[in-house]
């Protein structure tokens, strides 16, 4: 089996183990999916939650596609390849209580013909109220799951999402951050393919685990204002996710299939001119969206 | 008086005169003003209407900045100067009763110290349920302001406008067109400066008469379908403003005032996965979200 055989099948698995476990938690709807081909060869898995007692809108997203990389692709890379294979897991789930955060997962492989290949990668949280405790908790999963492959990675990979889930135009980050990171490879980390896909995996795997930690407010009453705050948060998102994410922004330039992509975006968002905090906990969640925070001390 | 100047208090009366035609049309709220400065130079007045009967949020924005043009602009200009001058009006309006169309008007001068100068500006019409009666009479309405100053005008501008409000990724207009220029000076058009201006406003003036005429249907009853339907053309207002809107990115990267550059984003918006539409109405409206439509014949 050729190494991007094997990442293929255990991204895929990984898409199965982590929507058995969101349906478990979710513990009413169930993931429609919609599998795609691509045209120019590949495709995928899209599987949509929707209306759930927790989720109100999610997906888990499978790809694997291959073909000619596209010109403006190309010259964006020093390589000398043009056959591409690239494979992932997307996530993104926004839920209906505005006590339970937003969530983001990807993890990624690409290949190219001439023995190029890297993995990438990322999970972050967006609590629409921040609560220190739980962003604690979030990054302590994310750290241990580090630890046990490179002590380095964590600290690198959490700066690494500071940076790069950010709002800039607001100067604020999108949340309360987790961990990206991109281009790795056995030369840069010391850790072999087949460490590096399994690093990838195990992140896959706490996923569900992290995030039910996260849920335990799920049934928490909440106020018209409460609700009119995480529509604010979820229009913050919808900013990120069209101006400034990666994955998107290539998704739209080059014909990727649109309703999987915009899978990512809210059942609803809202903005308002000017607003401000009305309550100290909109206040707290403000003063925290910032670059730099350790959470674990 | 320079000729700037005179730009400058046309537009700065523009805004005025519109603001008072849209409380009239309105008929209950009234515009909040934000007057504020830029770091830079210059500065700018912010208006926005929230609440009403008629326009669920809608802003109407003057402003006149100048200064030194940040090198990221520069290097997309073949020019000598450096020192730069602009003004503009820019109104987006979201009515409340989703029969009424959402609209975008911006009329805007530039010039730098080398003796460059140029203005640009656009009108256009999206309509969450097209009828195609009403888009001509928009359309006409343009036509006959253009035709006062160059037959050329209207053509070429009304495609230039099914080009530029274009969502790619959908491969769907944003609504019904309009027109959309840029660039204007005596060189390319033959008319003076003051010709150029006084284009710019007249259009400007046409602003309010031809959003009346669109909104005869505003006390029309409509059910949930139809409100959830305008919901998910307003998410696609988003995506262009997010992703296309030349003036939008141009803000967010050179750090413009942000909630002035974002007031053209919905009060409410929403995504669902794989919408199909429900109604006639609904499909008749994406069969014509179309370039090249000759509203006119």
């Amino acid at each position: 089996m050729l190494f991007k055989e094997k990442v293929l099948a255990q991204f895929k698995q990984l898409q199965d183990e982590i929507c058995q476990g969101l349906e478990a938690l979710d513990g009413k709807s169930k993931f429609q999916e919609d599998a795609w081909s691509r045209d120019g060869g590949g495709g995928g898995r899209t599987r949509i939650l929707e209306d759930g007692n927790l989720v109100e809108k999610g997906g888990v997203n499978f790809s694997a596609v291959h073909g000619v990389l596209p010109e403006a692709v190309l010259k964006t890379l020093d390589v000398s390849g043009s056959n591409f294979f690239a494979t992932g897991v997307s996530i993104v789930l926004h839920p209906n209580n505005p006590h339970v955060p937003i969530i983001h997962m990807n993890v990624r492989y690409f290949e190219l013909d001439d023995g190029t290949y890297w993995f990438g990668g990322g999970i972050d949280l967006t609590p629409h109220i921040i609560e220190a405790p739980k962003a604690a908790d979030f990054h302590q999963k994310l750290k241990s799951i580090c630890d046990e492959f490179n002590p380095e990675f964590y600290p690198e990979f959490k700066k690494w999402a500071d940076d790069y889930f950010f709002n800039q135009h607001r100067n604020e980050t999108r949340g309360v951050g987790g961990i990206f990171y991109d281009k790795l490879t056995t030369e840069k980390t010391g850790l072999s393919k087949d460490e590096l896909l399994d690093y990838s995996v195990k992140l896959g795997q706490t996923f569900v685990p992290a995030y039910t930690a996260q849920t335990e407010n799920r049934d928490l009453a909440y106020s018209e204002e409460e609700r009119q705050w995480q529509m604010l948060r979820r229009g913050r998102y919808v900013e990120f996710n069209l101006v400034y994410d990666r994955g998107t922004k290539f998704g739209l330039q080059t014909s990727g299939r649109i309703e999987s992509i915009l899978m990512s975006l809210p059942k609803n968002a809202s903005w308002l001119y000017n607003y401000e905090p009305t309550s100290d906990a909109q206040k707290f969640t403000l003063d925290n969206l910032k670059k730099g925070i350790d959470w674990l001390n």
